[in-house]
């Protein structure tokens, strides 16, 4: 089974993804200064959300190019990742209007971590695919930021409780170290 | 005729069809774990539904795999799916905002069947192209569960204004049934 | 150039169309059958709508493949056919939502005319860069349907202030006409 | 890395966003022209982020055809013109809701003049690995329209706070000029 039709669907989905979630920057009435400042909270995470996303579309597009074919469980590995990802509009959008306090800042962790860890299981199904042998395998052997992140993400969806701030401070980080593309697949497959 | 624009079309409507159902779980005003209550139901709808539109773009991946040239009736045959699809996120939010009640309920088992029909009559006017001795005619030979579908949404449809949690469960039941990914294709392309 | 990315963005901007039309179904709060009968004209409009872009979508694909290289004038007719689409959603629910009263209908009649005009349009520019010769300039030589499609909307535009029904049977019987999909190109790509 | 998934999800983010704007054009209650007067300057806007975004569009399939392959950077520098696009819809309903007042206006050339800094980041991140000697670093060595629009931005925005429809006019024209598809390349391709 070939693997154009997933990246195409999916390629879909998180544009989508991505670009709906715009639409909760609600149009204000007024046309001054002071009917955009209600706005920034939720510009802001909107740019944070924006981020997240293209790291995922990123290191999506990384993965796939290591693999050569899909299963059946791939599809539906795949299909679980773009689940979590599609609530992102919801979870941004809760976070930015309540200006970031705590039980929204929780949630949106919790949908970075299940995000997370639906990637992770994805990754699983291909490796089991491609073989324990692979490249994709090789290349992620010591995937420090993929085990790190979760980690983090648990710490910000706890200290929301506590100050919210210091949670997307969190985000903002992992966000940071995702910046960098996953060179470990790219320089692997240069290698090769 | 390719049947590449035909899947590429096919994918980005039904990547909009089920990411645009998440819009209709409206951002809360409130930010205490109270206000998420009241969308409960609207959240576990979406999640039934992204399931079912998962299912059909995994079938029709499957589908199109074993086909290979499409006629104007596969192309119409294959839009008349699409409209039925377009009717989730309708079809899914008036039932999760009406927290499960008769019609609702009920409409959401004659879109769920009417998607069926309008799959099955698709997969008819393949075949006819393909011809009844292709791969995909012997493949769907026995199409039990797609025969079987049909009966359980229309019980469904009739137990709504019995008791509409029965239905429900019916249609979590047949979306199970098919998580399975359609293996005959899958098995048959392998063994030629 | 290739037109490869021209049919990509065509079907993705097609696509969305499509599914966006479906939104203006706006779900209702009541959950008994009455509160469905003020959406039976906006999902009539809904029908109506959806096959028009799909024959356009159809008719697309045709033209396209009887194409082969596509200039800056292309790309720009393409995006001009593209706007018109767009207002579909539009004069879609404000016939729909307005019960089909004069001036809405009329208004929907006119971006169905604009629409056939850019589509013309467009068509005439591929046929500037296939040549006079070409598949499609052959194959459209005797354009019946086309020809006629702008009369019969310019006649429903005008009987819209007289009886606004009328407008409406014209655009369904046109639509009617045009679902048999342009069997012209296809016929001819077929005798080569 | 291959740039064919790059492509085909900035052209599905592109044809969102050219087409969710137009659900800014709210559906009005009434049915008689009255009703369509006040959607005029949201129509108008509306025609003008069109064209806009359809000549980015263009631009960006052109630039990419000069391009043979893509770094973890240009993906990014990809996303950020994404970035400046996906708030089209807002600038642009925004403008045309306050009838192209002061700030709305000058936040329309905002987000016009960030686009096209991100767009020019996006050629040179493509120019350093393609290399200066590259198709594309010479089709835009001398890039007169590159460079000329930004300062056009920078005059519409200062004059917004002075006379909002100098500001429009401004950018009108810089749009015109643009309309003509960047032959610079396309000819470079032809020669070569």
């Amino acid at each position: 089974m070939g693997k154009g039709r997933l990246e195409a669907f999916s390629d879909g989905v998180i544009a989508i993804i991505i670009t709906i979630m715009v639409l909760e920057l609600k149009v204000p009435h007024g046309s001054d200064l002071a009917s955009l400042v209600p706005l920034l909270p939720v510009f802001l995470s909107y740019v944070l959300s924006f981020v997240y996303v293209g790291i995922y579309w990123n290191n999506h597009h990384h993965m796939l190019q290591a693999a050569h074919k899909v299963s059946g469980s791939v599809l539906w590995a795949n299909l679980h990742l773009l689940f979590w990802l599609s609530l992102f509009p919801f979870a941004t959008a809760w976070m930015g209007e309540n200006h970031f306090t705590a039980l929204p800042t929780a949630m949106y962790g919790v949908v970075l971590l299940m995000a997370a860890i639906a990637y992770w299981l994805l990754q699983q199904r291909i490796i089991a695919v491609e073989g324990h042998d692979s490249l994709l395998a090789r290349a992620t052997g010591s995937d420090f930021k993929g085990r790190l992140s979760p980690l983090f993400y648990i710490a910000g969806i706890a200290l929301a409780f506590v100050q919210p701030w210091l949670s997307c401070a969190l985000y903002v980080l992992v966000a940071l170290v995702w910046l960098v593309p996953d060179r470990r697949i790219e320089s692997r497959i240069e290698r090769k």
